[in-house]
């Protein structure tokens, strides 16, 4: 086995995020589901975006923020997604690239536009997320640059991969290419409705390509399909070597093996929760790929994760090394 | 003279902010005067874009930031600018409309981009700017609804509009409209080294047209070129009917005929200063068009200044009729 190249290379959807405040009876008559993921075509984007109140743009997608994150702890990382040769994806590639990722997939030339996400963010600092995909369906197999998954310590997908269609594709090669050249490949399973819509094939992925899980409470009791955390926290024992299940202010739970390590969550100021399980994921990654012990691990993300749900937008704006004291 | 359907005209160059944080270090290898707002062109504006670092897009502008915020103070508010008929434009367009400010301008089809500042936030809160006026070097006296000018109370007009040429003949068309309808005309000087840049005619305007004057301490000092802000008072004084001078931290003088009127700051946390001055004029404005008497309305400027500093980004984040107990 070579020498690494990267510590993380994360594969997902690439989108610009819109996000705007919005009080819960907007989410009632658009009829959204608070704190959950909906996917929107072009007309139902128009008229989400008709409605909402005044946005601020920024970098966004799932894997995206967490390799912005885990880049800004000094782990060595790189990212593969889709954006169109447009305004919107030369800003994603400039931002992801400016946090010191390294992004080479070639945009989509006269297709379908860089994917927005519509995010309302209510006065509790819950985010409900619209996401127009539109250049990401076409990211597939070609995108995958197979010398980088090969260089990297692990191979980082989100489970939003699932729902384009030429991505599930990807990720099944994805994983064989890491696995093939002796690295992990880890997963987050990002929505419980996406969980919802693609189960049977999580289930595959994850009991037979996935060595590192990361999911909320409710992705995995949905994976599952029991009736409570404890119940999903022994299945998932069975059939990963390694999970990180997150719990919101009740911090989170490492499963590896026999042992089961329970983290604090970081007290914070809840401004905007958007990203904040991206950025648990590249705080436990950062310093798991570093070689620190797991409750360390639990530590980097919890402290990622608590920066992240401070201000508005799911980049990270502070001095990350600084936080965690590394 | 017929009743006002608009409180406050404003016009202006419709510009996209790109904000990102960065050091003092940086400013200085760019060759970037702290504080003030450079013209760039294409080249320039690519050179600094590769070379700073994640951005957060929303719209800004300085009369369009005026707009927004008066809006939310519950005035009647209407904007004319040029954008292009791209994504940026677009946002432009929906943020300004969603902030409740009536927008005609109708954008511009085959040409220049939508104009970009790209603005650097230090961490002590102050902020470098650097426009590319794309699009808005069009606009001109077609651009002019000269309908709404003589149905608006107060047409508020950046100085920065003194730069792109066509602006400089389309504010004086807008001035005379306004006079002629029995209106008010306002100018906020914008910036020191535009007065600079433009000083003859901004002192011929501001002489024979300008009712309502903004500026700060450093543009008032450069526009009558005098050595201290106690001599800046007393020209003003003599040339212009009412001035509101800010201080920063000082608070804000305001210049009425014999009257001098020092308002105190409001206490604020310094996160970014962009969008200060323009805040401050909004609630200034929206104030006075809704008949208070001139310390409310520097009390106005002074909430709607504080709320504007506490966050990153130009436009309001907050209730802002709350703010001033409206």
């Amino acid at each position: 086995m070579t020498a690494t190249i990267l510590d993380i290379l994360g594969i997902g959807n690439a989108i610009l995020d819109v996000q705007a405040r919005a009080d819960d009876a907007f989410l009632d008559a658009q009829g959204m589901v608070k704190g959950s993921m909906a996917l929107i075509d072009t007309a139902r984007a128009e008229a989400i975006y008709a409605a909402m109140g005044p946005g601020i743009e920024s970098s966004g997608g799932s894997a995206g923020n967490t390799c912005a994150v885990a880049a800004g702890l000094g782990a060595r990382v790189g990212y593969l997604g889709k954006v169109a040769d447009d305004a919107l994806g030369q800003a994603f590639a400039h931002d992801i690239r400016a946090a010191g990722v390294a992004f080479p997939t070639a945009p989509l030339q006269g297709g379908a536009p860089t994917a927005r996400c519509l995010i309302l963010v209510t006065p509790d600092g819950q985010r409900t997320m619209n996401t127009y995909l539109g250049a990401c369906v076409t990211f597939g197999e070609a995108d995958l640059d197979e010398a980088m998954i090969a260089a990297a310590a692990v191979t980082y997908m989100e489970g939003y991969l699932f729902d384009p269609p030429a991505a599930q594709a990807a990720f099944r090669r994805a994983a064989t290419v890491a696995h093939a050249a002796g690295r992990k490949v880890s997963l987050s399973l990002s929505d419980p409705f996406c969980v919802g819509r693609h189960r049977a094939a999580f289930r595959a992925l994850v009991a037979g390509q996935v060595d590192i899980l990361f999911a909320n409470e409710a992705e995995i009791i949905s994976l599952y399909e029991v009736h409570s955390f404890e119940e999903a926290v022994e299945a998932v024992r069975a059939e990963v070597g390694l999970a990180a299940l997150t719990r919101s202010e009740k911090g989170s739970v490492i499963v590896a093996g026999e042992q089961t390590l329970f983290i604090a969550a970081e007290p914070a100021r809840v401004v905007d929760t958007t990203g904040a399980g991206d950025a648990y994921a590249a705080g436990f990654l950062a310093a798991l790929t570093r070689g620190l012990p797991l409750a360390e691990c639990g530590r980097w993300g919890s402290v990622a994760a608590a920066e992240c749900i401070s201000h508005f937008g799911a980049r990270p704006q502070a001095d990350l090394k600084a936080l965690v004291g590394g």
